[in-house]
């Protein structure tokens, strides 16, 4: 085909090379590089967009809607959908996917930061690594992390896959959802900080809404109390997070093990500092073979629409 | 009861503070200030001595036992056996007693350091405190953790807590012990290297007799491969451990978990230099709970030997 037979893709955010280089062989990319200014960035291929690539952490507006009038489909390299104008999408036909090929890492993410603060490995190889053991130091010992109360904040597809895991470690296991889960026997509790009084580990595995606001905040964290090992997965927005530095540093809670961030790629010192923490940069499905299962969703699902007019995994 | 009249025992290496106070309220006892010269470290006591306290990486060898001719008991914090001579105490009617309370603790361990090490946690924790996420570096992928192949080195009691945990990841479980586990219905394989070069993990859970050498050489490493990850929270004299750094520092296998050490509390420049591994100061069973009843039971062995004539948990 040439050019100007090849159907035109907006590129929003940062892309995988893979998805880029598989695409670009077969359709006319064009990169938006002000968020703020798509007619601008894109200049007469605007009103030729027909598809755009973006992921969660940016999603997509109605205004690039707006500017892109024969959009027909938009890929999320993930799942979260807050930052994607859901309702405007519908209203102009418009087919929101998403890579839900993700849940088995992020619920292994979930159990390795839990058992890593209580097991104090992260800190126990930067005490080591500083020489400590050899100098004749004695370990601090860790907690338990078999047979303790585990509760889970969100019941969606994370939270059954962590469950199972959890269970094979005889954690008794119990959650919090605004939309109870009938298929599911774990005891349900009637608020998040009425969950966090009756576990030992309190995961956050909630899909975040526009509007949802903090789904943990300092009362949560004080009913989870100063042997509770608080775990993000989510979204760092979901907490109150200026609330959970005091918890950590004052020892209101036990420690945290944290993934997202409120204002990511941006930590506050305070955790950066402190030791009962284990802080990772937004990896929870970022391994190898997932994120290469994402790619193919994204190429998959572009390559279905504008070949057999139906995409593979779309928002409901 | 006048000190003349108490049951004495002979404190071998560092014991916990709860132990010696528990006990201490009963017994006397006294510190043996040199393993090299027990009678001489103890004086007249020695011909009195009816108890010891040890631990497995010190055990008891047939000449502290034929320094104290009046010893009825040993106990150990702990289940390794491989530095106690139970021929030699078997021989002198010496009872030895372990603490068989951490094998979840130690199966915990196993997991959280292979899902450490292949999902990038403690590296990428580094990595994000030294601040290379702010400043706008991507994180490395790490590699999937659930659903991949598990070997396992040692199918007793901790190797069968740890596959009951693997089996909620969905890992693919085979094994190899030179005793075959009759109950155990995952596939056993031949070798070491054989179970290693199927492994995706190969998890080192096996008990260190005297003279068994290295069950982990170059070649079980080498048969790892590239992309394996190696746990071991067994022993590090178990392993050949210059191989090991090799392996490590190659990249002739992908990463390591260690707990253990050939020579603690040394561990080789080259593993703390590295960023595939996680080293942590043999904590596999140190935990607060498990501390706490390992303590139970030997001052519960003690008091019941000398009470009732009976040990709780001695080894058969």
């Amino acid at each position: 085909m040439s050019t100007s037979e090849r159907i035109e893709l907006a590129v929003i955010g940062r892309q995988r090379p893979a998805v880029v280089e598989a695409l670009g062989a077969d359709f006319v990319l064009h990169d938006v590089a002000s968020l703020d200014d798509v007619a601008g960035s894109l200049g007469p291929a605007a009103e030729r967009v027909r598809g755009a690539l973006s992921n969660p952490m940016i999603g997509i507006s109605a205004a690039i809607m707006d500017a892109l009038p024969k959009l027909e489909i938009v890929t999320l390299f993930g799942v979260g959908l807050e930052r994607t104008d859901l309702a405007a999408a519908r209203e102009r036909g418009v087919v929101v996917t998403t890579t839900p090929v993700l849940y088995e890492d992020v619920a292994d993410t979930a159990v390795v930061l839990a058992m890593d603060v209580s097991r104090r490995i992260t800190s126990g190889d930067r005490w080591l690594r500083t020489g400590q053991w050899a100098a004749g130091g004695q370990a601090v010992s860790g907690k338990r992390f078999s047979g303790k109360r585990a509760g889970i904040l969100g019941m969606g597809r994370i939270g059954r896959a962590l469950a199972k895991r959890l269970e094979a470690f005889d954690m008794q296991i119990s959650y919090y959802d605004p939309r109870p889960a009938p298929d599911v026997a774990y005891p349900l509790h009637r608020s998040g900080v009425e969950l966090a009084r009756e576990s030992d580990f309190l995961f956050l595995c909630a899909a975040g809404g526009p509007g949802v606001g903090h789904v943990v905040d300092a009362e949560t964290l004080a009913a989870l109390g100063p042997e509770g090992v608080f775990v993000n997965v989510a979204r760092g927005w979901l907490v109150d997070e200026p609330a959970l530095v005091d918890a950590v540093t004052s020892g209101a809670i036990g420690g945290a093990g944290l993934d997202v961030f409120d204002d990511e790629p941006n930590v506050p010192q305070a955790l950066i500092d402190a030791d009962n923490v284990v802080l990772v940069p937004h990896i929870a499905s970022n391994t190898v073979e997932t994120r290469s299962d994402m790619d193919q969703c994204v190429i998959d699902n572009i390559r279905s629409w504008f070949s057999a007019g139906s995409a593979l995994t779309p928002v409901p």
